[in-house]
């Protein structure tokens, strides 16, 4: 909820003190005509790999620009393994979907086909630049990946194993998923699914049941959006098993 | 996620076996043109003082119609005291928040004005609209209320004592909030406050500090939006300290 003055910018080329970084037509459109910064403003440029550099900004014209990168603020530190497995939704719920989870540590979104999924295009571009949107306006330094969408069978027959998969169980029968995720290991590689509208079906839950590397977890009395559940789910993975219990990073 | 095949209508009127209950003009409009029912289809009627009756369309014209309520499917049963305090926001991430909060279970949303609120005019009717429209797809019997805006200090000047309120504290120093939740009474009245874009001023902060009623909790590492932070919580508070630990009604 704070807002840190300067704004952040998600550039994957090395950072380091000293150095100069190209921006692309993109970024520096927003930087001039939408922030209306200039030459010598001041702004924070990051990557997973290299952390946090305060920088200036060096040149700003219509289609290009650069920064020059001075002190380090923040170092990089290793962030949660967390991919978010999910059946593609309507298109206004994706980008919601996208920022939010974004915003709560998942690192990787993995669009799965299911029996009851509607066929639909999923524009990987527009999701990947919601993704980096959300990653510099919640100050991670990390921005999810989105994978190609897959059938959910494919996904599951090359399943890394020690990737724990908390299956969310739309039909209310789950173990309470506090009590579910209390039994994780903290910290360890893990994947949440969310089901489609109208849920898997009882072949896709037959196949779950057979699968040593799931655990079902209910999300309680009332029938959640998919979206909402994959939220809600993600949020208490965090809160109970995940990276919540630090204090916050820089 | 699951999808009950009759439609779900909330219906404040008195509704008991052999009785008939009239539709008002929107609800005649979305049963006859938007969902293509006709007399003697199925619908489902609700509310939280009565409980949910199977229901036959007796009369559908134009701008009204009439239900004929059969037997009764759910009885009527306690829901969670659970408010929602938030600083309004801009009006496409109030819809999102009234929904996913009414899926999630708040019993009521309160708005409240802080120091550092844009003022924005909050159009209780669209807000209310959307809230009956999340009742009735999550399967609640109640729908929230959403009250008028008030000044954080007066809310908080006549606040009830057996309320505890849970202030999600954006600064990173709080209690990690699964920790925080826990030391609470479940099933208790609560309250979660999250604060506008750019947080709580230390005004604020300070005065929150001397409230036998304040619990603070931490939301992790990375800056979370303020409707991220209110559902990242309401769904923590649920699975921890609500009414996740039950099975689904019905």
């Amino acid at each position: 909820m704070t807002k840190k003055i300067a704004t952040r910018l998600y550039l994957p080329a090395v950072l380091a003190t000293g150095g100069t970084v190209a921006l692309d037509a993109p970024q520096a459109h927003r930087l001039r005509n939408v922030l209306r910064l200039r030459s010598g403003d001041a702004v924070a440029a990051f990557n997973p790999r290299d952390g946090e550099f305060l920088s200036r900004i060096a040149e700003l014209a219509r289609s290009h620009g650069a920064l020059a990168i001075e002190t380090r603020s923040r170092k990089p530190k290793p962030e949660a393994d967390l991919w978010l497995l999910f059946a593609p939704i309507k298109r206004a719920r994706h980008d919601w979907l996208i920022e939010k989870a974004t915003e709560l540590g998942v690192s990787a979104f993995v669009p799965v086909v299911t029996e009851r999924t509607q066929p639909d295009r999923l524009n990987s571009e527009r999701l990947a630049a919601h993704a980096v949107a959300a990653a510099e306006q919640s100050e991670r330094l990390s921005v999810p990946e989105i994978r190609e969408v897959l059938p959910l069978a494919s996904v599951l027959a090359n399943w890394p194993a020690a990737r724990r998969l908390v299956v969310c169980d739309e039909t209310g029968g789950g173990t309470p998923i506090a009590d579910a995720l209390a039994a994780l290991a903290p910290g360890a590689p893990t994947a949440l699914i969310v089901g489609p509208e109208g849920g898997f079906t009882d072949r896709e839950l037959d196949a779950f049941g057979n699968l040593p590397f799931v655990t079902r977890a209910g999300l309680g009395p009332r029938v959640l959006r998919a979206e909402t559940a994959a939220l809600a789910a993600l949020a208490v993975l965090q809160a109970i098993a995940g990276d919540w219990r630090g204090a916050r990073a820089s």
